[in-house]
């Protein structure tokens, strides 16, 4: 990776060559100072035995792209074959518009989630909304009945904040006995972040007018599940927002276009996507949505409704399944969140859970938001470790042991799995899922 | 927009049709409660006559969207044509990679940009660089010449940060005398902010080992232009990075991919893309982008060289040029951001300047990052007003006025209009852009 400085500066030449002038003519600027313009083997630099550098130039010998004209301008851009990564898609055959697709957790950087790569779970497709024809409508137990057009709702005083959005069934696949060998994301990979602009719910709500028995919030979506759910107003966020932009722009169709509910923290079948209707009840719908699904089992096979916050969570990024580390300084990062709060504590061990050292975070965490964490491990001998992050937020929880948890819900449960996370290093440096 | 929320019941019918039988499942789980299903005259709700809601369902006379199987998961999203904003080009004809596109700022929401909107300035087109062959070079005054090829560089220990980019001549047709009636994004729109992650720079120098004469930071791009910046290493920020990603995922190849480089609050031409070379020299280069452009013009005629911090700015974006206000309440927002740290304050006036008030910020402000200012003004009567909005910085700094800022320059400079900017309110409602 490193050679002599001296080598570098082989094969130096002079050079007053036409496709040199621009810099010649700027040197005249230093004064009486002559600006050599002296090529590196590259062709590029300009580094004289010294190490002293006068001037830059280009010449017929550098890459060919400063030869080349490049490429024009589009209106709006997207990754070329080069540069993408993708999201896998897990979806039923006979109905390919209900299933999911996974955010590439273990191929993204920094916190935020591209708009391109947000996770989608739909349980029946992808509708066509008209804009133009479309209306939210504000019912039930209020003084009078709110229709607001997207146009009005744009007009209207409007929020942002970051939040992340997991579906209650994210990580389910770790419920069961066997370690899947998968990376990050295919396991993991239904939860995304990033930044969400709308219209605060509360102000609408205020508008409509509360009934005195208002104790519910139903809100319903426009696809062809009808997806209807019930959100209890006394624990509803404060934040909860008709949302009309992410990541700056509008809401693209698959996020829910042209409005969707927004409750930052809550499991993601809340934030109710080509939002439709909300009525405001004494009493919750009890939908499918509220009954069947998104309920939480306990070990004596009751199940407990309406538990929407989620937990306290981290995932490793890196290293991925299918890594081989070398021995020598490895760059440990991954993501947490809560939908509680902040994260305040990242924690990292390398020998399966015995030892802890606090991992360093970019910046300062948000609110109910990814924050990315950072550990740089010495690993100095081909030996196997049980490598995990733990993370604590700023309510006081911890993400909880896989036998803890394990304990509470018993092997057969489907939702809301955020214990703490095993990557197994092997010897030869393989890294592997492992439960632990 | 509103009406009494009893006709919203009429036509209220019960129903226990076949799709509505998993909401009847459901309802016994309310115990004795009998779930009725009871339907709207929108097909959708659920709302008794004492805007009671007691169930949800959905039936054949709801919205086509419920009947019909929606569409299906796609591995990388794209807006669809409902819901793209796009970016306005100017580009040469007889060179269609040079020139720039620009952020539409006043369709946008929040503080990120995302990356198909990011504002692109190109001296030479869009280079194809194949990652596979690319490396980055430090080399120069150093005591050994450092060789990063990409897989390397995503290895090391990385950092993200949210920063702005702002090209050094946004807002250059600002300092004509005519005022352009265009919106926001068309005149101001060569800024975009968002999350970048990658290689700390000083890690690199650090590895490399500056000499004792290392006074400059060349940089040199791989593209047609081959632009090449010169930065004093004692001015460089410290969390100056080779970025790799922006908003999560890999660096589009319009923005530099594989590698640019990110100098937080620094004009756009340091932040150098494709990047290929960064030499360590006692002296700056002095290319054309060191001297001919990018310099501060005087009223003296004397031009200022390595001016790179840009200044404390901001846009209202909402209402725009071309809105036609009605009286009453009026929603106003915008982006500020300075180069030199973060916004600590930005004020509005609707009266040309002579009173201000505070407007409320989304959120902390983060250093040298877009922040999202909000304000509701009373627009009591149709009399005509100037509207305007003034930012601070926590280094002290505010934004000049118009006359302040051609003071010192003089009508003829190019680079860092960040004065005061002006919205005409003419007495029927209608927005333009004024000098004032």
């Amino acid at each position: 990776m490193t050679e002599p400085a001296s080598s570098g500066n082989s094969g130096i030449q002079q050079s007053c060559d036409e496709q040199a002038s621009d810099e010649r003519a700027d040197g005249k600027q230093l004064g009486r100072r002559r600006a050599l313009t002296i090529l590196g083997a590259g062709g590029l630099l300009v580094s004289g035995s010294a190490g002293r550098t006068v001037s830059a130039a280009t010449n017929a010998s550098g890459p060919r792209s400063w030869r080349e004209a490049g490429g024009g301008f589009s209106n709006y851009g997207t990754p070329s074959d080069d540069s993408r990564i993708i999201r896998w898609i897990s979806a039923e055959p006979s109905s390919p518009g209900t299933g999911a697709s996974w955010t590439p957790l273990h191929e993204l950087e920094g916190s935020i989630t591209p708009n391109g790569l947000h996770f989608e779970r739909h349980h029946g497709g992808v509708p066509a909304i008209d804009a133009d024809r479309w209306e939210l409508r504000v019912d039930g137990a209020v003084r009078q009945v709110v229709h607001l057009d997207l146009d009005s709702l744009r007009q209207r005083p409007m929020h942002a904040r970051f939040a992340f959005i997991e579906c209650g069934g994210n990580s389910s696949s770790l419920w069961r006995e066997q370690a899947v060998q998968a990376p990050a994301g295919w396991l993991h990979g239904l939860v995304s972040s990033g930044e969400w602009a709308g219209v605060p719910l509360f102000d609408l709500l205020e508008e409509a007018g509360l009934g005195s028995d208002a104790g519910w919030l139903i809100a319903t979506g426009l696809d062809a599940a009808g997806v209807t759910v019930s959100l209890a107003l006394d624990t509803l966020p404060a934040d909860t927002m008709i949302a009309l932009y992410r990541n700056g722009e509008p809401l693209r169709v698959e996020h829910g276009w042209p409005a969707r509910l927004l409750v930052p923290g809550h499991e993601g079948i809340c934030n109710v996507k080509w939002l439709g209707r909300l009525t405001v009840a004494d009493r919750p719908a009890m939908s499918r949505f509220d009954t069947v699904s998104y309920t939480d089992l306990g070990r004596d096979g009751i199940a407990t409704r309406f538990s929407r916050v989620m937990g306290v969570k981290s995932v490793i990024t890196l290293p991925a399944v299918g890594d081989q580390l070398a021995v020598g300084l490895v760059a440990i990062t991954g993501l947490a969140w809560s939908g509680a709060g902040r994260i305040s504590r990242v924690e990292i061990s390398v020998d399966g859970g015995n030892t802890w050292d606090d991992a360093s975070l970019d910046g300062e965490p948000l609110d109910r938001t990814f924050i990315r964490f950072r550990f740089s491990w010495n690993r100095s001998r081909a030996t196997p470790v049980m490598m995990q992050s733990r993370a604590h937020d700023d309510a006081g929880r911890v993400q909880p042991t896989r036998a803890a948890l394990l304990g509470t819900h018993g092997p057969n449960h489907h939702y809301h799995y955020n214990a703490v996370l095993t990557l197994g290093i092997e010897a030869d440096g393989r890294v592997v899922n492992v439960h632990a």
